[in-house]
This record gives C-alpha cells, structure tokens and sequence, in this order.
C-alpha cells in the first residue's frame, strides 16, 4: 500500500521499485539464499540443504503483502519472512527446513537486504549523474565565452560567461560523484552478527561464514558487525544529501534563469511535458520543480537519519525502524531530482540574445568597477572610485550609457587622456571582452574536470553483471 | 506502488489507507462534485450539468495507479484527474463535460483533497488519543500513592508516586488533543481560488460559489484562498508534532521502566507480540518501539513543512509539492504512535513491588534530602547538610541503611533528640509517607485533567456523519 | 563570549539582550526574588529573610561571565548562581541564607528565567509585527487596482493586482500574531515543582507558594510542574516557526520582485543600507536576505525542540539542556527578521509601471484563458480552445498582440460577431480590468484583516508596565 | 555579545574561542595580509605595500566588538572590516592603502576566515578524539572476556563481553576520524574569486595570486571558486555530524549502564563533577548529558547546512548567510562532546560483578537459544525448541534456573544423555564460557582498529607548526 499518492510524480518507477515491497523481499531472500551457500561452503549444513533453501529463495513464490503486513504485529519483516521461507522449504526437505536462517537475526537479513537494494538504487543515480555532468560539460565548452551578467544577492553585479556558470554548476557534481563512490565503497558491506553481533551460535565459523557471504553477494570483505554502529552507513546518506544540495544548486540557477521576465534559458519543451493547454505561452520548469522539491525535503531525511544514530546496546530500540523507514525516501527524491535534471540539461534550450540583452539594459554600469580599476592605475584608487561613483549616477539619472560618459571624461582629463590607450574604454565596455577572465576560468575547470568525469563515468561500480540471484544459482549449480 | 516496505510496520492500515492513492483520488473527486453542485446552486452551470458531473465523481470508476503514473509526466495528480474525469463526464453529456473544474485550478482541488483526508485522519489520531489519555488517567487514580522512585538525569532522585507520573504523561496529552482541535478547526479549510487565487473566472459568483462548496463538505465558511499562505495549515502539521513529542515521552519512560533489570512496568503479551521463540524470557516493547520510531521521523516532517512555506508568488515551485509529499507522513506516524500507546496503557503490567525495591535498594539515600530538610529546621541548614554528607558516606561505605545512622546521630545529639518527635524520622523513610507529596499533586491534576479529558473525548470534532459522498449525493437526489 | 561572529548580522541588538546572560541572570534572580517573597507571604521564611534575599538578586551585583564559565563544570548555570547568591545573602544576613532557593530546584529557576527572557522576546517580535502588517495592509488599500502579473510555478500566469498581493502577504502574518499570543499564553508559565517535580519539600504550602509567584511575576495561575512535560513550551517555539515561514513568504517574493531585470519593487535605499561603492546601480536586499536566511534556519530550531521533548522520567538527560541552548536562537532569527522587513514594507519603493510593462511584453497572452472563457460561451469550450491555442501560437510566431489576433478572429465567424459585445474584447485585454477580481479579493480581505490587525495592535499582551524587579521591589518596600 | 547563556556549558571554552569574534576577525585579517604578500610575489603591488598591509593584520589593533556591530547594518563583516584595515593602513602608507582587499570580494575573507578557523576547531577534536578511541581501545583489550549482557530492544538477549561493547564503540569513532582527515583535506580550501568568481580584476595574475596564498595560509593548491559550491564545505559537515553521532551511541549505552538500578558504569567523580550536595548517592553523568545534548542539537544544523546549499548564481541571498552562522554550532557541540567522553572513558569506573548479577539474575534464560541450538543437534530444531520454551516457561513460573532443568531434561532423555557429553550444559551456562565468541570478535577488532588508530592519533592533520601570522610574518620579513 502506497504512503502517499504524492511521492510517485517527485521519483522515478525505477526507483520507487528498488525500494518496493517486491525487491525488498528478494534482497532479504537473497541473503538467506547466500547464508545457507555459505554454511554449506564450511560444513555447517549439507549442499542439500543450502540447495533446498535457496531454491526457493525467489520473491515471486511468496504473498509479499502479506509479509508486509504481517511485520507489523511482529516488529519486523524479517520474522514473517522467516517464517514463511522456512515452512517452504519444509515442504520440500523437512531437514534443510530446520537450518534456514541458521546464526543470522533479523537485522542481519533486514540490513543486508537494504544494502542490495541501495546498490541498485546507486546505479540508478550513478547514471543519471553522469549524463548531467556531461550535457553541462559541453555547455560549458560551448559557451565558455557567452557573456551572461553574473550576479549576486540576486542583484546584477559583473559579467561572467554562462560557460563559466555550466562549470560552476559541474564542479559540485564531478566532486559529489567522487565522494559518492568512495562513501558507498565504504558503506555496502554486508550486515551479519547474529543474535547479539558476536556470531556465537556458528562458533569458530562465523568468520568465515560471513566471508563467504559476503563474496557471493558481491560486497567487500567481511569487517565486523554494524548493527548498532550505523557511522559509515549514515555517512553514505549524508553524501546522498550534498549530491542533492549540489543538483539544487543548477536547479535554483535554471529556475530563476528561466522565469519569464528573464528568459535566458528553458527547460526543453515536449509531449504535455509541463505545458498547459490554457495556456500557451505558459512552460512550468518541470525538472527545476523536482529538483527543487528534493531539495526541500532531503536534509530533513538526513537529520533524521543522523538523529537516529544513537542505537541502544546491541540492538536499538525505535531508532533502527526509523532509520529502515527514512532510508528509502532518500533515494527517491535524489533519483527524481537527478533525472529530471539529466533531461533539462540534455535538451536546455539557450537563449545568448536574451543574455546580452540584460547586460546592455545596465547601461555600462556593470562595468563600472573594471572601468575604476583602469583609471586608478592613472589616477589613483580614490579619485577613480569619486570618478565612476558621479558617472553611474549620472547613468541613471540621464539615462545614458556609462561608456559615453568614461570617454568623455577620458577626453577632459590630459591625465587619462595620456595614461589610456585608444579603444581600451571601448573594449572594457565590450561583453565579449568581459567574459575573458570568465573564459579562461571555464576553461581551466574543463581541463580539469572531463577527464576526471570520463573516468567518473566509466566507472560505474554499482553496475550488476547480470541478476545476482541468477548468477549465485548458476554458481551453485 | 508503495514508497517503502518499512513504512507500514510502524503505522496502521486504516491510516496507510486516508492517505492511500484511491482515498485521495476520491477526495480530489468530491471537490469537483462539490465545485459543480455549488455553481448549479448560483445559477453558473445547469443542475443537469452538476448532476452528470457528480455522477461519475467516484473514485472506483477510474483506474487510480494509472492517474497516480500519469502524475509525473504532469508535474501533478490534478491534470490527469480533471482529464479523465472530462472524458468520463463527456461519454454521457457532452455539454456537462464542458463545465468539468470550472473556475477551478489544480491546487484548488489537490489542497481540498488533503484537507478531506486530513481530517479523516484526524478522527483516527483523536479516537485513539482519548483512549490513551483515559487509561492513563485511570491509572493514575489507581496508583496515586503507590510509591516509585523519581529519576533525573536518569538517576535516582527522590519517591514520587506512579500515579503521579501517570498524570505527568496524561497532562501534555490532554492540553496536546485541545490544541489539536483548535489548530484542526482553523486549518482544515476549504482550498478555492483559481488560476492565481482571484476566482476571476467565476465573475461575481466566486465567493458565493466557494461559499456553497465550503458548506457541502462540511468545512467552515470560505475566507479566501491559501494558495500561498500555509500558515495555518502548517500549524497544524506542528501540533501534530508536539503531540507526538508528548507520546515519545511516555514512551520513553515506559521502554526505561520495562528494561528487563528495571522491572516496573511491562507492555502487555499477546499473540506474536514482541515475543520471540528462542528467547522466552524475551518481550520486546513494540509500542515503546513505534512511538519511540515516530518520535525520531516526525521533528524533521515538521521542519520540511515550516521550511517549504516561502511558496513564491501565487503557486510555489518545488515547495508546495515538497509538502504535498511530506504531510502524510506526519499522521502515519503519529497514528502509529498514538495507536500503540493506547494499546501499550489499556494493558498496562504495573509491578508495584519492583518500585519498591528500587526505593529500598538506595537504603535510605533517596529520603536524605528529606531528613536534611528536617534536621535544618534543629540545627540549621549547613550543619544539617554537613551531618547527612557523613551520613550519607557511611551508608555507601559500611552497607547500612541510613535510617540507623540518623536515628543513632539523633540520639547522640541532645538539640535534635529534643527538637525531632519519636517516629518521625521512621516516617520520613517510609516510602508511603513520601509519596504524600506525589498524591496531592496527582489528585489536583486529576481534578483538572479528568473533566477536560471527558469534554475531549466527548467532542469528537473530526467524526463523520457517514460517508461524505453518499450524504451529498442524497441531497442532491 | 559569543558562540559565533556571525550570528549577530542577521539578529537585533535588543533581541541579543533578551538572551545575553546577565538578562538571564537577572531572570533567574527575579524567580529567586519572588520565591523568597512568596514563601514569606506563606510563613514559611521571615520577612526579613525575604527581603534580605530579594535585595541581593541583581544581576549587576555578581560576576555574571564567571558564572557563566562556572555551570560548564556543574553541568548547569543553576548551580554557581545559587551558590554566590547564597553566600552574598549570608554576607548581611546569616539566617536568611539558609532558605535561599528554599524547595526549589534547578530546573525551577532555570526555565522560569527563560520564560520570562521570552516574555521580552515576545514583545519585541510583537511589536514589530504590527508595524509589519499595518504598513502591508496600507500598500494593500493603496494598490488594489494596480495590475501586476500573477506568477504560478516561477512563469507569469495571469493579472492580479499588487494590492491583493500585499494582503495575502499581510493575511498570515494576522494570523500568525492571534496564534502567537494564544500560544504565549498557554506557554508562559512559571516553572516550579522542585527536586521531582512534587513540591515535597514544602509540605501542604507548596501549591500557595506557587500561586504568589505566579502573581508576582505576572505570569498566568501555576497549574502544575511541567519539568519534562514541553507540550505547551514547544508549541510556542512552533508558532515562532510558522511565523518565520509566513515572513519568508513576503521575503521570496520580495527578493523575486527586486531582482535588477524584474524592478518591480525595491528595498528602501539609505545610509550604507545594502549599498556597494565600487557598483552605484547595485542595491543589496538585506532585510530580504536576512529573513531568507531566518527561514533557513529557524525551521531546524524547531525540529530540535521537538525533538528534544522524549525528556526522561522527572528530569531529561541531555534533551532538556539542547532545547536551552537551542530555544534563543528562535527568537533571535524570528526578531531579526521582522524587523527587516517591518524596515523594508515601511519604505517600500513601488514600480507600477515596471509591472505594467511585464503584463504588456506578454502581448497578451497572460489573458488567453480569460479570452477562451469568454468565447467558449459562444462556441463551447472545445472549440474554443482550440481557437486560442491556434492564436496563441501565431503570438510567438508572428510577434503580433494577441488583442488584434482574437478581433480578427471574431470578426472573421459570424458567431461570434454575434455573440460579442463591441469593446468587450478590448475590455478584456485592459490591464486595469484584468485585476476587477483581485480588487474585489482584496477589499474583502482588508475589511476581514484591518479590524482583526488593529485589535491586535492595540493588545500588546507582552509589554511590561515597567521593569519587573523594580516593581516588585516597591510592592515590597 | 553572547547568543545565549546556555550554549556554554555544553561546549568548552577553548571551541567557543575557535569561532569567537577575535580569532575570526583575525583569520580574516590572515587572508588580506596573505592576499598582500602573494600580489607582491606576482609583482602586482610593492612589497612595501604588502608590508605595509600586512604589518597591521593584526585583530588586536581594531575594535572588533565595533567591526561586528556594524556588520549589521553593512550586511556583511568583511565591509567594515575592509574598512577600517584600509583606514589604519592609510595612516602608515597612503599607498599601500589603496591596494588594500585588491581583487577580493567580501565572501573571499569571510569564508578563508572560516576555513583557518575550522582547521583549529578539527585540531581541538581531533586530539580528544584519539584520546577517547585510545581509552576504549584499552578498555576493549583489559575487559575482552568480562561477562556482559547484550541488550537488543532494551531488553536482555544473549551474553557478550564488556570489551566487545567498547570495541563496538571504538570502531565507528575510528572510522569517523578516517573520514573527518580525508573530508577536512577536501573541504579546507582557500576561498578566491573576486566580485563575480572569476578573478578578472586580477588578470591573468588571478591564479598565481591565489597559489601563493594558498600556500602562505598552509592550504592545497587553489582549484577554483566555491561561492556558491558549497558540497566539500558542507560535507565536511556532514562527517563532523556522523562524528557526533557516533559519539552518543557510547553516550547512550554509557547512560543506561549508569542508570543507578544498572550500576554496571559510573562516569569518573571528581571536585563538584556532577554531585549534588544534598544527595550525596546522586552522581549526575554530565559528560553523557553533554554528548547526548549535542546529539540532540547536531543533526539540524547539518540540515541547516544541507538546506542552505541552493544558493543562487555567484552569491546566495540568505542561504550562504544562514550557513556562516549555523557553521560553528556544529564544532561547538561536537568537541563538547568528544572532550566530555573522553574524560568519561579516561576515569571510567566498570563494575564487573554488576555485569555478572544481571546476568545471573536471568537465571540462565539467557543462554536459552545457544542451549536450544546444542540439543537440535541431537533431537532437531523443532523438538529442541518445543523443549527449550516449555523449560523456560517453568524457569519464570517456579522460579528454578534453566540449568538444573536442563540437566534433568537430559538425564530424562536416552538420545540427550547419549548425544550430549558431561559438563557441556555446566559450560554452556558458564557466563566466562559463553563470552568466547564475544571475546574472539574483540580480538578481532582489536588487530584491525589498534594500529588504525596509532596512525590516526600520530598524523595530525590539523596541527599547526605555530602561529601562522607570526611564521609568515618571519618569511616575508
């Protein structure tokens, strides 16, 4: 049953699947199939049994609503899952039926099984990332030398290039999907610790059971139990919170770029994809409306993510069921932020006419403070700055253009008029001229960052090979 | 499609179910029924029109997870709602399918839709909140002067009685339900202003029109619209938090007086109820464990809501939809949570004899404050207080209890031998003697919360008279 | 010392007063003050004795950073404050000394300092609240009828007026102060129950002496300890949320309106205010920027208060000193952001012609819905939508008005020249005629708020005659 | 001027100096002197005048409660700060003064000013911190086999080790200090970009400019702006918020094991360390309530962060401001956190027998599922079970140990009395027996987090080599 009818239209189905009841399931079922493997590697049980067990460890055998609703009475998924998965195999093998389960706890099934469907959630995020990196690479690389008014507090202040500004928007990007990969490296590790985390009921096994587990589940070695140690698990969330904090950023940026005064850039338009049929001239910024939602919602995910740390003893007590139910909401409004934001980006629409239209209608005084800094090399920073401070008032209470002006005054003064060559003032007024700093800032980020984003990209460390369970089985067949 | 397989095992059915996609589908529905019945009431649309229109306003008519799937593409659930039900309207009166939604937009009926909804959940939390306050009252008459020990900082302290702490729990929940009523009745209003929240299209009937809808679903009179301004409607949200803050702190003292060493209190057994095969002497405190989990998620639902209200303009971008998304999550905790509790109180074990020994374990030292009290009244405050330290010492050191020592030091002391009464000072160590204290303060709250309580519970202000829909359909017949 | 250098900027001076520690302090003494007072209005102390106390308990008197300093190591301010206060009062008066804090506790004098440290709080906020909403509510009367472009989802939509902006900017802030001092009242209470919250150790006069405090310090009749009952508290601290949430509302569109390319409105200029030396046509919006950046923090305040409420048993651990630190930080955001804006609304610069030119660059377009309803009565909605949309699209293709477009439309179909009135269309696409509704919304709206805003106004439930311990001070002299 | 009184007590005074006024105003001043001194180097000013400037960066000269006040109404530290540097340096070398900030813009000071104040602040807790991990280390390896119960729910489960519980506290602490190193290493970068980002007053000297300052303020190569990418910034954040959590799962377990009814840990006692004169049994745990408080604060204001990062083109309005005063909260909290246990952990008082009697208080119910698990390996899981819940069920009505019902099961049963040898019931009931598994993880973890952690406590990343101004005040000189 669904929480909300309001989720969906902020996520993607791809993503609102992997954390669905269905592949929930088969993550905790893919853990026993995994343990009952592992002990017969060891010894602990026959091939038969493990055969038996993992047989029918497949989601589509079993009434998954159910399951679900029957955890409520129980506390916890993982009982009636158990439960039912060991009545299963007892119709098949009465004997394998007595070692499903064998020295795990429900924590251990229930966390390892949010780890698969975590790395299938990543994969779904890792990709969509790179495809936004790269459309605004090449937006980058495009216009690194488009003037575009660069601004702060929301005011006018310089120009800049909105190639510098897709750079500015990728950095945080290429360096989140760096942090990401490393945080999850370190995070999807298998859960296994049995009743209280010392794996007492599998002896001198235990180790070696937990290796092999975590081998066949394709996660990193075997470290310890975390069940009450959530640190590097919570520290992958947090990442998933910068990531968003880094899409909202552009999403902000996009929105406020493309409100319909300013019109410097779209969303792509396409089939009902935010349009009205009221009315035409109206576009609603579907992706930046995503995007910003998440980012609306995210940090109070982490909070409550971080808040939920403090587990007690060995198991916690309304904390961990916490920390189960904030988890996926995480992933779900960074994949709908991340996607939406891959599709605005690959088909932005951008408008270099409407860029420089903003930059001429401040009448020079945009470039008041470059102009300054020409004349105080002649005359000195003070009376350059009394200078520039009377011609932009001048700009605004005559309605000409501060250019005109700074060459007038140049030709008043036989100081300026010796110390500034011909053309300079002009040039200094030129928007193209202006974005020189700004182009060779992008192109300095650029240099740095595509090779950095190719091999982000190539990466792909959440990729599975083929269905895991698939392969497990045919390993043991 | 459910957002998360560990969100329903911390709430209820019936709650997953106000919020479910079909139960707001059919609010959304019952706007629109509304919206066409209140403007054949003013003349704006023909009876005939209103009639066909409120005709097929029903949710099971119409395939919900495909109007759900639709939603994104949309950027909202209304789009394709109000063109489905267009399209339906028109199978049977082409004219009627023109007035579908008229003067209506998107967030007019989407908010009207979350309000029904709302107080349908409402009427869930408050059931189960009266419950709750009415076991705790009584068993707060019941042990008014059963002694236990009182903790802060979570250290023994001094007797309190359990009927006291009972009424400590009571209290907050009692004032927590008359907020909510308060809050609920200045939120839950009708949402209605059109495109920009003007009802420009509706002419001069706008207000009458919202006026006639107000009244038919049952809300207070229309007082313009809210598009923007979620004041209200968010204060709300966050008195659901308090009142969930008030039931975490109920359960926070009853998972610490159930901790297995502590002994005082239990929740109550039951089938499959926090039990455990293996471990018999095991009962998890599930209710503790819900509340407990509410108490983690439900600070940061609030901060989404409170931090979504900059809503720009007439129709926010990203924030209003953030909130859409994160409102129900507030009542699917708090359900949970209230649910729990009230099941948790009604069956409440109540181990009297474990309070005592807990007092009894201290030897005394928990009534030195007490004797020191007392004794200063003789010989001052500060040899009192130097003359209990000592005492105090010895009973660590020696093992005795610090009756003996106080009767001995009285008996050596001719100002306190003549200044104390014979039995007093066994009275002050009697555990029932220092709850007297706690009794009175317990019977003054009950005198208070015990009449307030049953005027809550009598007032059921969210209870509905019967289906919202079949009674507007009678009227309309 | 201060905790950051970069707290004060977005807060008031006065306001940092409130919650300084020798204010603190002071509060603290006043509660000790009125105990002392009380409990000799009881007999339980001499007259003497209280006087002797009362006289001592002034702030200015003791070495407020060393106790500050001292209440790391004790774990509580309560502790050093008591301890010099009682050594101070010895110093003239033996015997008094001796009842110093007599049957209160730390948590006593701590959380009745911080009530009423909120009391002056309050006021402030209060204050500037209604100059706030008068000066709105006067820019709403002003500019009921002054066309600006309704904007849904970051895209113009359709003509309101500027007036029936500023109402529905003015509507929760009226709101938000009725909630307020509702809220205060409830919460304003003395705290005082003693070591376990029972009042033990005064006998049968704890609840009397509780009573001539509460007098004394002109808060509402005690009823009853709430040490580790925060309900009514943190709903106070919520109410100060919704509030800076309502602000931030007015703040958005203000910081969205004042953008260099919208022009819309500007933030008054004046001495140093926002400006920039080096760029004369840059403005900063601070009040603006200081009630976004409240509202980015404020709802975080809140979240921490309420989840700080799970207070252990009769004293919390941890919880109960987090949500002291955390509780100022509210006020000092919510103080700082009423008052910028209070600043910013008194001196508003208003550009209705900025606002009709973004209304007219949208050729008309902005009144395509209103033109299809009007057509549609004519040749029924499907017709006419199709109509428009086919117009619509010339408008952007072609460049022309939508105006001229429907007029050759109508001309062109008998039907319609029939069906419409001449000079309907012009009238249609008349700017002024366009805000008829919003006018009309806005003049109901002011006849709902301006009565309400005055009663508030005028209510002033916060001020103080005269400072509190001077007053008492002469009741007792 | 202080926040708050009640910020304090919870921090220590050398954090709260980190980010007081004085040592922020300096790091500000650090900045322009660096910036000076590298502009030199490039030969954009004299070096005259970068000694001249370079010679007055120094905090003590100014007013810096002045500089703050008028931070206000300037909406930013750095403009009256700028001032008042140009205007002392204008008195020594008219010159120098007009090159004074040349090329900066305010939030390239602000924000450098807070990256050398955050590197102390991570020095102040990265040495604590080692200091806590090595006291739990050695706590893990004294108490590697000392009987515990583990507690899953807050309910007795199964036998541990006391050293497996501080083991288990020790890891995530280690790993958080892992991830602080390499988070800090990415986020503690130069701040450096001019007006608009893009350093173009500068030229192409812009970025030889700012490696020489990177290098003068010992930080990495300068890799570009990050006004307004603020995801290493923040995400360092984040790990200081995981730290924290990290830090109250010991605090919580050390509360509950401290619970006076518990006894089985008491923080250390010490000259007016949480006692309480008139409860000489009462030790308050105040380094617990200190790293509880700071768990209850952190998580927000990670959201607070994470909620701030949005911030729009090249200078946020509001959200970069809410950020710079929410960041030192963080620091301040957690090194009164870390500092607090780590004096905890230093004088930790364990109490071994404690930890014996509650588990012989269970009389062997505990160790009901490793005895289950012995007798199905002779009569089969569901016999064994069925055997197991009906002896424990006799355990708690008729008040026998499970042990001696064991024994005579067996003696009663020929397959157990053949299957099982004698003495294995005796040991598997033996508290020291049933540590084994506990006490061979503790070793485990002791192998890996042991030399981690020397390394960690031996790199000090954040040391410094002496006062920066004073070295690079030797260089230049």
């Amino acid at each position: 049953m669904s929480a909300s009818a309001f989720e969906g239209f902020l996520s993607t189905p791809q993503m609102l699947a992997v954390f669905g009841e269905e592949a929930i399931v088969q993550g905790m079922m893919d853990f026993e199939a995994a343990l009952a493997r592992a002990e017969a590697a060891v010894g602990l049980i026959t091939p038969q049994a493990a055969t038996a067990i993992a047989g029918v460890c497949r989601a589509e055998l079993y009434d998954v609503p159910a399951l679900v609703a029957a955890s409520g009475r129980a506390g916890s998924l993982a009982i009636p899952l158990v439960k039912r998965l060991t009545e299963t195999v007892a119709l098949f093998d009465a004997q394998a039926s007595q070692v499903v389960h064998w020295g795990g706890t429900s924590q251990d099934v229930i966390d390892t099984g949010m780890v698969l469907a975590t790395r299938r959630a990543l994969a779904l995020i890792d990709d969509d990332l790179s495809a936004l990196i790269a459309a605004l690479l090449s937006l980058a690389a495009q216009h690194a030398a488009t003037p575009v008014l660069g601004r702060t507090l929301m005011q006018p202040a310089s120009v800049v290039s909105f190639g510098f500004k897709a750079a500015c928007w990728a950095a945080p990007l290429v360096r989140s999907q760096q942090r990401l990969h490393a945080a999850a490296q370190r995070a999807l590790q298998l859960q296994f610790g049995g009743a209280v985390g010392t794996l007492a009921t599998l002896g001198e096994h235990g180790p070696a059971v937990a290796q092999h587990m975590a081998q066949q589940l394709r996660l990193p070695p075997w470290q310890g139990v975390w069940h009450t140690q959530r640190d590097d698990w919570v520290a992958l969330g947090c990442e998933v919170g910068v990531l968003v904090g880094a899409l909202a950023k552009f999403a902000r940026d996009l929105s406020l770029m493309s409100q319909g005064e300013i019109g410097e850039l779209a969303e792509p338009s396409g089939a009902g994809r935010g349009g009205s049929t009221a009315l035409p001239h109206k576009r609603n910024p579907v992706s930046s409306m995503v995007a910003l939602a998440a980012a609306q919602r995210v940090p109070h995910r982490v909070a409550a993510l971080l808040g939920a740390m403090a587990q007690e003893h060995e198991r916690g007590l309304g904390n961990w069921q916490a920390e189960l139910a904030e988890w996926a909401g995480l992933f779900i409004s960074a994949h709908g932020a991340v996607h939406a934001l891959a599709e605005a980006a690959a088909g932005l629409q951008v408008h270099p006419q409407r860029m420089r239209a903003h930059i001429e209608a401040l009448q020079g005084l945009v470039t008041a403070e470059a102009c300054s800094t020409r004349l105080a090399a002649v005359i000195g920073k003070p009376e350059a700055q009394r200078l520039l401070e009377g011609l932009s008032r001048r700009v605004m209470d005559e309605g000409r253009h501060l250019r005109e002006l700074v060459l007038e005054a140049v030709a008043a003064d036989p100081r300026l008029e010796a110390g500034i060559e011909a053309g300079e003032i002009e040039r200094l007024f030129d928007p193209d001229h202006a974005t020189g700093a700004a182009a060779a800032r992008t192109r300095e980020q650029l240099a740095r960052l595509q090779p950095l984003a190719a091999a982000l990209a190539a990466a792909r460390p959440f990729a599975e090979p083929a269905s895991t369970i698939d392969d497990v089985q045919e390993m043991s067949a």
